[in-house]
């Protein structure tokens, strides 16, 4: 059965994700003589980088969720549809969906990716993944959850399980949680639970490289453990998780940490998409494309963002996955599948790397920029601006404002809710 | 299985429900010689006159939804505990709940009412209820998803159902849910959904009695129908509801209304507590009362509230079941509780009543207050003042204001998010 999506004159571009590459895309398209179909598994867009001031009862899921049809409101050629995609035929232009098939006379990947658990059953059943609002939610939820809970025990140990935190992962989402949940320790969780003893809760982060941030300058890695370790995260490097029962986290050099509660922010791993030529997908599922983001083998199938593996002189495993990455993209390629109409030919990507920042807690960041490296105060100030400026809408950006300077100013927070809606269904 | 709560050298009052009326009590009772255990479903208190705004995204639903521990964080007398109370043992003084069991000295039922499907499984398997933040949200999501799937289909009376929206029950709920679609309708969805055609959808209001708002002066009733139709919605007086399969309204003159959303405002009942004498249990779930807000027969146990049925010669069928009787019954109690610690007697309880108000929309608000009756544009203004007063917290409303000012001049807002946490469970 067809989806059902009007047919125009227009030559068809079918972009399946919305995070921000396909986001980008769309956006420098609308208006465009093409007609764009934007799939995703939702109807909004999310802000990924403030996923764990969901988690951690600072943000609202809706100052970081984005409908697409309000970004859309006034772009007639682009069309939104919630759908899962199920495969790709290549050979006759058309996807399979949850919705339907939909044919495509352009199709661009950009699916980006999801927790890699590495195979490991237990860890997917049991730890607790950060990749979307829904799941930044849940995880707000477990730890309220555990912290009532840890009110109706009186066994220590099984108390301090419900109270510990452990952390898998030491990259920027690991790094801010971890920091985050600190500074509940300290400032908020016990005024909330003054019938607890907060000396027995701990927080653990685990990174299984020599340093946090990897990805980061050294100066960087080092002051942002420094800053862990002053708000009293114990922080644990060369340490890998050999397994997890929900209860009690195992390591490889034997130790074992109790903790109700594991957060697992350890790798990533493309969505997958059936259909493809089995030889252009690499490691960890990402997809081979040319410098023109075009899917090797292929004509007009196109993947942009995480899930698009991209190498050069100067990335010779793919370009980092990364926001800036995808929004690049996504850009470029709006502007060549635009300039094709005029007969231009096609750009080649050049990644400018605008540099990365994580933040550590309360007046604690660091950045790495193109031309200065800094951290501490003023880090931390540039990473709220730069991400205040990111997000989409004037009113979203005063809200996420006023609540960051209500906590700032009060360490204090009134999200920690636990709401879980009724689970609906809608018939047709 | 005793709950794990300190045993102190005060006196143990237990309050069941933190609604308008528990919150009040325990309130009042912070800093009293007395140990307060308040225990509800959930973490929060819900603020339950904004429910429709949550339910068509106008506001979010931590906006209105104040965590307990947040309230309390400064009374230390006061324990909190998430629980759901299975009987009542009042000879052994005794609570039954889903922590274990819990003594107390005194017990105050403040449980309030749930919706009343009047005994109809179909109704309650298929219709909306709006009586709680969770079932809001719930709406919402239906809403949402019911004109996403309107896009996938081509039959034009499958669509019209997903595109329709029902109402049933004409008290302050439904008037106010059905306004606020019916604007909807005009300023949002079109907008949103540039793909449908917006005259196909229609609103419903199903009243069973001779008029809307039946506990409001005439002169409110006639003007908050009168606004109803100029906004568009279809309101049907005296018309009862047979019968709901999911898809189809039949309603017993024979008429059929084809729709997918189905909301029910059509009656409470009061949440049951087992184990009290079920003499003192009157229609629809209520409990006898004394002056004193004392259960009949029993010396210990006190019900206010909702779910308290207190007559005297102005209210022969008892008090009103709305917020102010709520908190005013908490509030008489608390200081009745607090003065016998000091050997006062009780006072009786009497109701000062403050008025009613309904808001149909932008600019359109009835007031019934007790020295005047007044419609419209100042109505309105005053509704959201009346409101916004009430809301707890002072960002709280800060928050809310903006909303509500950024709706008004935006005719928009960004809350048509889909999102549903993924269950989570907390073990120990």
């Amino acid at each position: 059965m067809k989806a059902n999506i009007k047919e125009t004159s227009q030559k068809r571009i079918v972009i399946i994700g919305g995070g921000f590459g396909g986001l980008k895309l769309a956006r420098q398209l609308s208006g465009a003589d093409y007609q764009v179909v934007l799939l995703d598994k939702n109807n909004y867009h999310q802000f990924q980088p403030l996923f764990y001031q969901v988690a951690t009862a600072g943000l609202e899921p809706s100052a970081i969720s984005f409908p697409f049809r309000k970004i859309f409101q006034k772009a007639e050629n682009i069309h939104i549809r919630i759908a899962q995609v199920l495969k790709v035929i290549p050979e006759q232009n058309q996807i399979f969906t949850s919705i339907g098939s939909i044919d495509y006379d352009y199709l661009v990947i950009a699916v980006g990716t999801d927790t890699n658990f590495f195979g490991n059953q237990k860890m997917m059943d049991k730890a607790q993944p950060m990749k979307s609002v829904a799941e930044a939610l849940s995880l707000r939820n477990t730890i309220l959850k555990n912290y009532e809970n840890a009110l109706l025990v009186e066994n220590l140990e099984v108390r301090k399980g419900l109270m510990n935190i452990v952390v898998v992962g030491g990259g920027p989402t690991g790094v801010e949680v971890s920091g985050t949940l600190a500074e509940m320790k300290r400032y908020v969780l016990p005024k909330d639970y003054p019938e607890l003893d907060f000396d027995l809760m701990q927080v653990h982060l685990l990174e299984g490289s020599p340093r946090v941030l990897g990805t980061m300058s050294d100066k960087a890695s080092d002051k942002a453990k420094k800053y862990l370790l002053e708000l009293g995260v114990n922080v644990s490097l060369n340490a890998r998780v050999k397994d997890y029962d929900g209860l009690t986290v195992f390591l490889e050099d034997g130790k074992t940490i109790r903790a109700n509660t594991l957060v697992w922010a350890a790798g990533v791993t493309g969505n997958k998409i059936e259909g493809l030529n089995p030889a252009v997908i690499v490691r960890t599922n990402r997809i081979k494309v040319n410098s023109y983001n075009k899917v090797e083998g292929y004509n007009n199938i196109y993947a942009i963002g995480d899930i698009a593996y991209m190498t050069n002189a100067q990335y010779p495993n793919g370009h980092p996955q990364v926001a800036q990455v995808a929004i690049q993209q996504g850009e470029l390629l709006a502007k060549n599948l635009k300039g094709q109409l005029k007969n231009k030919t096609f750009k080649a990507f050049s990644y400018k790397d605008l540099g990365s920042m994580a933040t550590i807690g309360r007046n604690k960041a660091v950045a790495d920029l193109p031309k200065v490296k800094f951290q501490g105060f003023f880090a931390w100030l540039i990473w709220m601006f730069v991400h205040l400026m990111s997000i989409v809408g004037i009113k979203n950006r005063l809200l996420i404002f006023i609540n960051w300077a209500w906590n700032y100013v009060t360490y204090d927070q009134s999200l920690r809710l636990i709401i879980e809606p009724k689970k609906t269904q809608s018939k047709k």
